[in-house]
């Protein structure tokens, strides 16, 4: 039935199906393209990058679109009350863009404060709980006057936008909208609707140290969806635990992964591990310019190539990565001066003093490992800090070795990036802790990320491994990644919210 | 049917039912007796204090105890070798005491590399993930020449003590014996073997980052005894998960909560919340130094008194205990000049720099809240920091609140010390993740550790609460903390043990 591209089935008859003739509402936090101001002051739409972004926007091929997102510009700021602006200089996407009215101060209250450090960090399981977080009178602001207010904004607008349909279809993304749908559900009971959590949900004893009215607010607010969706299974029972622990009037089927809030309304809890787009990774990979970088880069290195990229970001473990490159060199001897560790690092949230404090120490071991095992100028250790998407394409695409060894992860797609794209059969060591984990498992040589004598060993293993058995094992990984792309993510979630629909008559 | 003392059933029937006639075997790092060297060479017995010797030591008044302990000190070194002169330097005991053969830096790298730090941060979600634990080659040596040889030879001690019993009971404590049962098992498969751990048990997901072999190991090394006991049932349910995580051909069994290993062993997963000794922590308090100490106190605070007792330690969550206090006298402007926080911290692991690092910190924040606060002399916050029970146990005779707000503990017993010698009614303000909220949760306020608004809010309902609600609050949780004291605790273990003896026919 599904209509089929180069084999493949596409989202368009699941949406359709769901959507009866209405526009699909998408609402994430950062948009598909932000506005600058040039020096004329006219606004200047620039696209963003990035595989949501990406993803998100195939859906404008098939359906109807409109994307509501955060102003994050004080161009976003402008364009945001002027719908035509916005529209003229969208006409090449294939997207209707909004933005919520949200003003500065409240925004940046929900971002800087409650968003990007409390919530990433609670969830990533990163906090030095000794300390932190200090859910103090300034935190308690922030989530009043900025993380409340904004997702009522966003909610706002997405019920601007539904008109008068009484059963919009939205989907909401990630840890910045946990608390939009509560206020769509309050007027629109008929609304189906949908929050896909991209970051790992720990289990309810990591939120338990939290202010009990905001974590069962989180809780509360993303069972006013009828899908309440995370990347892996595990992430799904810890919500649905997290329920149980927090919103003592609801009721958990742990078997059929629902809930029934004390009200009647009830939410399935699924998971959908997101991916990314094959083709237009292989594109990109493919590029001249990425051929021209590969074979620079191929120059520079020595015998065997190990590779990371990654945002530079304390959860994806940089630093053991590097001390267990250290371990391997000393263990291993006859590989000094053999072995290359390209590592390409994306600057991240560097206003954050904890990234920060973190990219300082990882150039600092950089800077030892190099000086300590230096051959006549020869550096182990390639540091590329920049945003260079085809680089680090490039990078993967000559690897004997890929190391993906974050603390935790959502996902991570780099795992699976590097499946499609590497030209050497590349090995992959893989964190378990990696939602990527769960689907790769078989193709992988796996690591606990504070293992650094594990991880050392899992590198001279895949260093050591026969060329027949990284080919065998990287064409498992590739077809897997082949099959369960970013279409078969999307596809399943409208499928299931299409099914939610029909249920109810809605 | 048992024996009663003061109208309450004693442990004696149920552990002669445990023993028929054996002598009970208990093993614990820290024994009850300690050798010091006096200045003429000669050894020293010093008795060890804490609420778990206290307890472990009553059950010597009702069945032959034998006691194995971790030489810690020179003295106890050196008596290791000699049982006459243990057995002579312990007469009043009521118990027989031996020393495992721990050459000293296998102790040191099991205490100081392993137990103390790793297990504890670990096991307490203290650690900065991004940075630690590390498990480099240090840290394996340390497991591999350390904590496993200590283990071990706790076991071989402890199977010398059994004879040529095939079945000796032995009861094995916390997070330094974790690996006991296991080579135990091995030599007696029909010993009848228990082991508590006294601190939490976190979700797997804590567990995740170490390396696979070492959370494997210890994993099933509690498993091969026979009950596996916890202070709670989420620890219970925690170790349970963990099983399931990391010992895939293990059956777990979450309704009987049992355990079935691949070698056909089961284990029953149990809690235990461990207690006091309601009449000795009476006497204490009530002695004539005690309540000297109390009345000069009295004497040095103003109205009202808050008071908190703690191990000067990052999981006590001491900092933001004082945070909540500051919020408390910024919001309650009339309070200021007429509340005294008495702070009673007993030094503990100073020789950790995480330890030393926080009590600096404490220190500090004490002074700044005194130096802002402060009229005419008068300090809000007096800090005791001395192991001084008998005037920890004044204090909260004397306290209008108490404050027990940890990070996360196992039990937490000065909760239940509060309860049972408040003199004033105190109200208990008690995290929601210390052991004891499961026991007190009818009687206390409850706060979430991070939420020191909510800290602060708690301790100003606590102190403006009516006397009558005090009153009627306090009577409920002291007849509990009666009701299930720590004879409650370890006759329910004795039964579960002698139960278990009795279906094998062992």
């Amino acid at each position: 039935m599904a209509r089929r591209q180069g084999g493949k089935p596409t989202i368009g008859p699941a949406a359709r199906r769901l959507l009866e003739g209405r526009r699909l509402l998408i609402a994430t936090n950062r948009g598909p393209v932000t506005f600058g101001v040039d020096r004329a002051g006219e606004l200047r739409p620039r696209r963003g990058s990035g595989g949501l972004v990406t993803a998100l926007s195939h859906v404008g091929r098939h359906v109807p679109l409109t994307w509501l997102a955060a102003p994050m510009s004080e161009g976003d700021r402008r364009a945001a009350g002027d719908p035509a602006l916005i529209d003229g200089a969208t006409r090449d996407e294939e997207l209707r863009l909004r933005f919520a009215q949200v003003e500065r101060p409240a925004y940046e209250a929900a971002y800087n404060v409650i968003a990007n450090p409390m919530l990433w960090f609670l969830q990533h399981q990163m906090y030095e709980l000794p300390y932190r977080p200090m859910l103090d009178a300034g935190a308690l602001r922030a989530w009043d006057t900025g993380y409340v207010p904004v997702n009522r904004a966003f909610a706002e607008a997405l019920l601007a936008e539904a008109g008068r349909d009484p059963a919009p279809r939205i989907m909401l993304h990630d840890y910045h909208l946990y608390l939009a749908a509560q206020t769509i559900r309050e007027r629109r009971p008929q609304a189906v609707l949908s929050h896909f959590t991209h970051i790992p949900w720990p289990p309810s004893s990591l939120w338990q140290p939290m202010r009990p009215a905001i974590r069962s607010e989180i809780v509360a607010g993303l069972a006013a969806n009828d899908v309440v969706a995370f990347q892996t299974e595990r992430y799904a029972h810890n919500y649905l635990r997290s329920v149980e622990s927090f919103l003592p009037d609801a009721r958990v089927d742990y078997r059929s992964r629902r809930v029934t809030l004390a009200d009647g309304h009830a939410a399935l809890v699924r998971h959908y591990p997101i991916s990314i787009d094959v083709e237009a990774t292989r594109a990109v990979a493919r590029s001249a310019r990425a051929r021209r970088l590969a074979e620079q880069m191929a120059a520079s290195t020595r015998e065997r190539v190990i590779v990371r990229v990654d945002r530079l970001e304390p959860s994806k473990n940089i630093l053991r990565g590097f001390a267990a490159f250290e371990t391997l060199l000393q263990r291993n001897p006859r590989l000094r001066g053999r072995v290359t560790f390209l590592a390409f690092l994306v600057p991240s949230r560097t206003m954050l003093r904890e990234y920060g404090d973190y990219g300082r120490r990882v150039q600092a071991e950089v800077d030892r490992i190099n000086a300590r095992y230096g051959r006549a100028g020869y550096r182990h250790v390639q540091l590329f800090y920049e945003n260079d998407y085809a680089q680090a394409l490039a990078g993967l695409s000559i690897a004997d070795v890929v190391l993906v060894n974050p603390l935790i992860d959502g996902m991570n797609l780099v795992a699976k990036e590097a499946a499609v794209v590497a030209e050497r059969d590349a090995a992959i060591v893989l964190s378990e802790t990696a939602g990527a984990y769960d689907q790769m498992a078989d193709g992988v040589l796996a690591v606990a990320p504070a293992d650094v004598v594990g991880t050392a060993d899992a590198l001279a293993e895949a260093l050591a491994m026969p060329r027949a058995e990284r080919t065998e094992r990287i064409a498992r990984l590739r077809a897997g990644v082949e099959r369960e792309d970013i279409t078969w993510w999307l596809r399943r979630q409208l499928n299931d919210l299409a099914a939610v629909a029909t249920t109810r008559g809605r």
